[in-house]
Formats: structure tokens, sequence, C-alpha cells
């Protein structure tokens, strides 16, 4: 066996503490300085170690500030049936939702295909903001369209709830067809809304919810915020 | 039903004639002056709808040089059985793997708990490169157990696949048990890796391959740059 290079051993150590809990989420970590007069290794070296945990996610930088234990993001399950609030019940966390917006339009070409409608056929297009213990996690925009739902904003302004306006509609079960993801920057409006600084990393997941025929119901632009949320795939 | 957003319209519009193929992938938008012209709105409007498609990750900005049509991002199955050559094949694209280095060297506490080995056992650090069509896509390290596969480094050096190396290795099949996601920032090192800038958005992929029998063979953590792939997850 070979040698185990210094750096990861200190990474090996930080982590340990930050695991056991001896660093809670939020703590400053000692200065670089402090680090290489404690290991007894060059800053060079200390660097590697901080940078290595930084890319697994356990600590941050904050230019002029420092290095801080990364708080524990929220783990949320992507399934067949994806619902946030029972997500957070699961984990012993308060759900919240705030619509901002309920908008009656016509369907742009790609939610068109996405809900198998005519271009231009009306869709009602909800906007808000998912919390999770009064902090926000994701800003959403939800498509679903008009002319099979068209007293659904009523319905939604009521139960504050996508899951229950639809059962409302008489969609008593709805699944996950597909989720798409990738990772995007925060604009300045989606970084007002997650409390988060512009070009923050985001995770956008594009989502179809179909009925129990296999009509899709919803069309869903979820935008996560990169360092509060683990999305989980059980395969 | 109520009106339809003017930046919608216009985002709408913009999104077709990408869609279509009328602008290409690493196309130059018009300026914000000349769509303003074309659409007879003034530019608030105009960076509304560019704004929504830069969400969308159709398109992106570049500062000081204008708004680009966003290259058609790879789409990258997580499922069961999550090889990146055969996802690439689906698609008619080359892959390419590049294997910076191999170490042998102790478990970390985290790795241990993933492999289910003592900590501090042996284990083969894999650092690389993924590639399709020969751009880099993803930047992975991969840890397995050394007491279990004492040559894997060299089999690895003759295959250049962890997959045909663990076969040789007598694991004739391995299936994902679990993945978890979430959005980082790309470090200096891996946006130089990536070919990316440092502070793009990257997905991480943390996850544990089995055997056939349910114990852990791979303990794997990958980085994909945000704009050149979809990770698609059927459910």
């Amino acid at each position: 066996m070979g040698r185990t290079a210094i750096w990861t051993d200190i990474s090996g150590k930080l982590q340990a503490e930050i695991g056991t809990g001896q660093r809670q989420p939020g703590d400053k970590l000692p200065t670089e300085a402090e680090l290489s007069a404690r290991f007894g290794v060059n800053r060079h070296t200390i660097r590697r170690a901080l940078a290595d945990l930084a890319d697994r996610g356990l600590v941050h930088s904050r230019r002029g500030a420092g290095v801080f234990v990364q708080a524990k993001p929220l783990d949320y399950a992507l399934g067949r049936r994806t619902r946030l609030s029972a997500n957070l019940a699961a984990m012993g966390r308060e759900a919240g939702r705030d619509i901002l917006s309920i908008e009656t339009r016509r369907a742009d070409p790609a939610e068109a295909a996405a809900l198998r409608i005519a271009e231009g056929a009306p869709v009602h297009a909800v906007e808000g903001i998912s919390m999770a213990d009064g902090l926000p996690i994701a800003t959403f925009r939800s498509v679903l369209p008009a002319d099979r739902f068209p007293t659904l904003p009523d319905a939604l302004r009521h139960y504050n709830s996508i899951t229950l306006a639809l059962t409302e509609m008489g969609v008593a079960d709805y699944t996950r067809a597909e989720t798409r993801l990738t990772a995007k920057r925060a604009s300045a409006s989606t970084a007002l809304r997650l409390r988060l600084r512009e070009g923050d990393p985001l995770m956008l997941t594009v989502s179809i919810n179909i009925d129990s025929d296999g009509v899709p119901v919803e069309y869903g632009h979820t935008w996560f915020a990169g360092d509060r949320v683990t999305l989980t795939i059980a395969t």
C-alpha cells in the first residue's frame, strides 16, 4: 500500500470533527495559519485539504470571512410521488409554501408539448416559493391545463396546495413521469426569492406529472438552492 | 382567460426560433436594442424575456459579449445501471475517459462507511475526467476496497474502464444503490479540468454501487458541468 497523502489525512480529520458534531453547522474553522501550526504542515497542504472539504460540500468559504461548516442540507427524495410536504414531514421539518402569482395565459411551445395540448391553449401558471422551517429552499413554476381545470386558481388560493387543488378537480392521484435535472447560476430575481446571492448554484428540475390514465396534469420547473437541498434518488 | 404577459410571448417566440433550429447552439442573439425594435417593446420587457430563457437554460449571457444560444446538453440517465459509455453510445456520441491518478491509501470515515469496511482499511482512489466527443463533461473520484480488489490498479490501467476492471475482478455486474445530488460552484482545479470558469455551476452526484449480493464495490463522486449535461430520472 502506498503513502497516505498528507492533505487527505488532514481533510479526513476535519471531516471527522464535523461528522461527530465537534464542529457544528455555521461554525468558523480555524484560519489557514492556525491549521498549519496544528498539523505542522505548510499552508499549501492546508488549502488542498480545505478545497477537498469544500468540493464535497462539507465546508464553504466566504470571501474575507473564513471557512465555515456547511449547514446540513435537507434530503429531498425524487420518486414517483414527489411531494415536498411529505418529504419534509418525514424529517420532522415544517413545510411552507408561498404562492406568489397565478396567471392564466396561453401555453408556450414547450408547455404545450409537455402537457400534450395545442400550442396557445390556455394554461394556469403558478409561481411560488417552498420553505422548510421558514427558510426558502426552492422557487417553482407549475403550469396546468386551464381547459381541463378551469376553476383551479380558486381551489389553489383556498388550499395553498397543488395536490389538494387537483384532488378537488377530480385528480385523486398523480405521479412523476420524468425529471430532468441541470445546475444553474441563480439569476438576480431568483436569488432574491431564495435569499441567496446572484450566481449561487441552483439545481433546476423540469418534471411532468401524469394522472392515473397517463395524461399530463402538471409541467413544473423547480429551482432548488444548491446548498440547502440534497436530491436523493433510490434506484 | 387573462392577458398574455408580453415578455412570455417574446420568450416563447425566441424559444420557438431556437427549437426549430433557426437559431443554432452558440449563435449570438440580437442585442436588447435590436429585440426592442423588432418586438416594439421597451428594453425592460426584453430583459425579462431573456432572463426567462436563461432561467430555463436555453440561452446564457457572457459579460460584455451578449446573449448566446446554449449548446444542447447531453442527456445522462441516472438509473440502476448507470454507465457513461452506454449513455453516450445511445445518443451517437463518443465516450472518452482520462484516468489522472490511481492512489492506494487509507479510507477516510465517509469512504469506510459507504463501502462498509473498517476506517483506515486500504482503498484505491481513482480520479479522472469523462468526455463526450472530446469535450470534458465530468470529473470523478471513485473509491474501491483494496483488500477485496488488490490488483485493480493494473486492470484499470489496462482497460481504462472501472466496469471492465471489476469484471476481471469477478464482479460480473453491479448496480447503483443510491445517488445523492447537489449543486456546487466549480473550484479552480475542477474548473481547469472541465474547461469551465471558476464558480460555474456543477452537479455533484455521490453514489454507491453494489454487487449482486448487495455488497458495496464502489463509492463515487462525480462533478458534472452544469451546462453540458442534463441528468434524467425516469420514475
